[in-house]
């Protein structure tokens, strides 16, 4: 399926939002852009660069006439959104979105969009956010990513696929799974690290000795921690949209550290080896695979 | 004050071992360069790469008549080595080591070598250790690194002093402290990390859904879980070295983990938010006073 678009509205014109704008653009996939904004200087900024062709402020507005609608803002705002947008969204338009969580995107739809499961799409496209704002918004930031789709039984199939082609227009490949499956994978592989990382700097910050030790922390412990730099609002929002899986995987990580401490409390070389040996070696054979790809 | 030798020994002609050679070498800081290695290859290549000048088979053999030794093998090794070289060792010869934990190497110092303690001066240059080997070495490893020198009490002034002037030809920055204060430092910034890391990648493997969750695994996991990647021997070793201090910070972790779990579980969105940043402000502090370095 091709995807084309004669009017595209993007919520949240951030490095997710803009670069999905700019992927379609360059792909000549959408006729008119707009996008839609909190912040005024973003927006004017997104038109500026040629994101966008089209600000407006109110989504509500902004959605009228639409065929496609991507919602691209922080996850607890798709519910004020969802809400807003309720009054004013015509049958038939795809609505699709780009949170991290999709078990509580999916209740929200349910509770505030019932009319609408049909085409309400809900999406996660895996991409670097190591940088923020339209300004680093890139047309190739899709480009050989994972896209994650976990569409509501309701949907109409041809909703789906109109989606996929659309994340698949920006390079991206595309896979299907259920929301509670995506929310649980991405507690173990995203959420679950954030947490350690955010753990690990804070225990070391708070100890009176931070400054020296923070003085001798090397390469090792910067990459560690680079995901510690994130925004804590959007990681406060993650860890809670998905808190029954993160639970049992911090529970789980807990258990796995005990074993940890014990091997080291009993001096158990042998134990240690093993069990550094088979961490390595599985992170080695995953880079190699996916260095395959 | 200036460094100079007639006749340099490293033992252990890898990265570190390979890269301080090098750096001595292109300042011109040594006459005699001598590299011991247990691996045929890598001491034949170190002599290939021009590295060192004579190859070594038998520590002892290559001690005798020189000014300076530096120790480069894993911390494991030193006891047998310290052995090894107790019955050459001539007064008055600088040994100086390049491990990661120092308590262990002091204890090994006072017991086999009683009658040394003035010229050996144990060390530890904080240089990243991603890539091994002499094919690795380079004589700017060391450009702007740390090195700390934990001195013995019984050290002579002019030893210490030397094997500081050392590595500043090198391009390093030295310190001193005690051991003790080193491991506990070290356990907190370097040791620590590691073993999470080494868990999260371990707990994930075994999950009887390890492949999938891998596929989904991003950059944010990549880097965090870098670390991961280094010598299971290596660190079973340093972890057993330094096992007193990383069984505190270990057990301070599990607190400090023990703590956002009960946030999460309480959904305190205001608790999550506030150590998140924290850890946030904190990190940026550091990248930001690294920068001004």
């Amino acid at each position: 399926m091709q995807f084309h678009s004669d009017k595209l509205v993007v919520i949240g014109v951030g490095l997710i939002g803009g670069s999905a704008a700019a992927a379609l653009r360059r792909a000549g996939a959408v006729k008119r852009l707009v996008g839609v904004g909190r912040g005024r200087a973003n927006v004017e900024r997104a038109l500026e660069l040629g994101v966008i062709d089209e600000a407006v402020q109110d989504a509500a507005e902004a959605v009228r006439g639409a065929d496609t609608v991507l919602l691209a803002v922080p996850v607890q705002q798709n519910e004020r959104l969802l809400a807003a947008l309720a009054p004013a969204l015509e049958p038939g338009t795809l609505v699709t979105d780009a949170g991290s969580t999709k078990q509580d995107f999916v209740a929200a739809v349910r509770r505030i969009l019932p009319t609408h499961l049909g085409t309400v799409v809900p999406g996660h496209p895996i991409a670097g956010a190591e940088h923020t704002g339209v300004e680093a918004a890139s047309p190739s930031l899709f480009q050989a990513k994972n896209v994650v789709l976990a569409p509501l039984e309701e949907n109409d199939p041809g909703a789906v696929d109109r989606v996929e082609a659309m994340w698949r227009t920006c390079g991206a490949r595309v896979m299907r799974m259920s929301a509670a499956h995506h929310d649980r994978i991405f507690s173990a592989v995203s959420h679950l690290p954030h947490m350690l990382a955010y753990s690990l700097v804070h225990m070391i910050a708070n100890r009176p000795d931070a400054r020296e030790l923070f003085d001798f922390a090397a390469s090792g412990f910067r990459d560690f921690t680079r995901i510690a730099g994130s925004s804590p609002e959007m990681w406060r929002d993650i860890a809670l949209a998905n808190r029954d899986a993160l639970l049992t995987d911090l529970e789980s990580y807990q258990s796995e550290l005990e074993r940890l401490v014990q091997s080291l409390r009993a001096a158990d070389a042998q134990a240690l080896e093993r069990m550094f040996e088979a961490a390595r070696a599985a992170r080695t054979a995953w880079l190699a695979r996916n260095q395959a790809k």
